[in-house]
């Protein structure tokens, strides 16, 4: 075996072998690429599953084109948010996607699923919430279809201009210098403590409102645009899913060093609730911008997003190996932690 | 009062007057009005919410954008059909939103709620039932996105672009000739049938067909474009509600013979668990094309839906007073009896 590729994919894949067992035992990652087998290859041009959103033509100009979803009881609970909150959320993760894609958010569709006996003044904390993000990143809510359920679900689709092409997952290099912006694990502390119903003050505060008030990266993003990352994802599942799909797509290894993966300090207030650096690598949610560029245009990259109010970490290096490691932990250790929609596996925050 | 301006728009509209007031008590007609209020002015040349799709300006080409979500439950039921018939229909339904405003369908997104128990082959059959109808009306599924949750719900969003002018609800004119594409009421009576689980043969299988497969008019939209629809609507919600829709939008009053209203004649094979006209009216589902135009054009709308494989029925005139009658009953009557999500009221499909 010495002398065979390198196998990039298989180590963490789930094989699904007998479709008659339940979706909670595959997964969302193994489920979303058995769909993806059936979509049929793109046009030239376009890119469709696989990327934080969709490339498509249809007139001259590519379009980024992505829907996401937020479900009651998995992406939020009514006893600790406000309709205002899961509306700014919904809209935001979107825009993070567009984002992490070097393009610029434009026009919104929202599909919204409603509990018939909620009062109408939590649909009109939500439309507030959708405006309020709307307008924070230039969006036009353009339309949209109103549904009752027993579950609330917002979904909004998302469509973006390019300024340059866009930018993917699969062109890190060897060599390549793996960044980040930010601090990471906050969006998972908040989560925690909204739970655990800590009081919303100080470092608490700040954990909650990364939880419920994303804010997408598109100004570092399009700072960035000059300095041409070669790869580029948001860190919406955590750092080891997320840097994982990265090298997946990109054929590629890493090395990581865990005292550079900047741990939001906030966490410390956490005390033992949580791992700080478990958070950082599997909480999720931070909407963060995770990217990979040569290392001639990492003091550019640094002032780039400096001058966009963000802050710029090095965590590593990506190789030409199948190796991928954060010290002397294999990633795919870390990425059985993290969440992930449809499985039965639960969370820790703890170290593998 | 005999000489201020007609008013068209307020004999079915529920004032929500009392922000805490269940969203049941209001109904989705009253709550997309008020979220369409909010949604601000579009900017030139795009059209937002208040048609079958959005139109939106990104490049030089004008975009129709749209969305539309299948909730298990409210929208379909496991008990009477398969992840293909969900995956299909979810489909579908958008593409005859496109339809209607006279585009060409082009590129879609999936967002995918579904419970963890259900078995992976059930993901498979909705994504032979999604392929399958992508294919029918070429339409790209460009990627999206897989969630769990306590019930499944599809959700839709799909591109489309323009030949000529989009055909809004808002054109038809005092005078133009009120035409509906095939036979109403069938989706309706399958839906009756599914329910009583009657012997899908005959009559009963194609009306349960009508339910669980509906066609999107897309070629017959395509053939009726060198016509120049005045204006032009899919029939989602029954003729009572569309064309109130369209009367609304347009300023304007109707009249229209009963006798005209063309009923699916397998709605016989149901004997008295439906009344034929009333499903006609107020089933909905039927997904077939509601548009107006001149009356010289008429012949020629016939002979292009004819090479499309369409009939044309004639149902009234629309009129310049807002008198909007069906015989001598208010159209306004029929609407109060037709569905509408997030509402309590009940369905009789009986005579007002």
């Amino acid at each position: 075996v010495a002398d065979s590729e390198p196998d990039f994919r298989c180590r963490y894949k789930v094989v699904i072998d007998e479709p008659e067992q339940a979706l909670s035992n595959a997964g969302e990652s193994a489920l979303v690429e058995r769909l993806t087998a059936r979509l049929g290859p793109p046009p030239a041009g376009e890119v469709w599953s696989g990327d934080d959103t969709a490339v498509v033509l249809i007139g001259d100009e590519p379009l980024l084109f992505t829907v996401d979803s937020m479900v009651e009881g998995v992406d939020f609970d009514l006893s600790y948010c406000t309709g205002s909150d899961v509306g700014w959320k919904a809209l935001a993760i979107n825009v993070s996607d567009i984002a992490a894609m070097g393009g610029r958010p434009r026009r919104a569709v929202a599909s919204v699923t409603l509990r018939p006996e909620l009062p109408v003044a939590w649909l009109d904390e939500l439309m507030t919430g959708l405006t309020d993000a709307a307008a924070r990143w230039d969006v036009g809510l353009a339309g949209g279809d109103l549904s009752g359920g027993t579950e609330i679900s917002i979904t909004i689709a998302l469509l973006g201009s390019l300024v340059g092409g866009p930018v993917l997952r699969s062109g890190a290099k060897p060599g390549d210098v793996i960044c980040v912006t930010g601090r990471l694990g906050g969006a998972a502390g908040g989560l925690i403590a909204l739970q655990e119903n800590l009081a919303r003050s100080g470092a608490v505060a700040r954990l909650v409102d990364r939880q419920l008030r994303p804010r997408a990266r598109l100004e570092a993003a399009a700072a960035l645009a000059g300095t041409r990352p070669s790869s580029m994802i948001d860190v919406s599942d955590g750092l080891a899913i997320d840097l994982t799909r990265v090298l997946d797509a990109s054929g590629a290894g890493c090395r990581i060093e865990r005292a550079a993966v900047p741990v939001d300090p906030d966490l410390e207030e956490l005390g033992d609730r949580l791992d700080p650096l478990a958070a950082a690598l599997t909480g999720g949610e931070d909407f963060e911008l995770l990217f990979t560029l040569v290392p001639e245009r990492l003091d550019a990259a640094r002032a780039a997003l400096h001058s966009a109010g963000a802050e710029l970490t090095v965590l590593g290096t990506i190789t030409a190996d199948s190796n991928r490691q954060i010290d002397t932990t294999d990633l795919a250790d870390w990425r059985e932690l993290a969440w992930e929609h449809l499985q039965d596996r639960s969370r820790t925050f703890r170290e593998p």
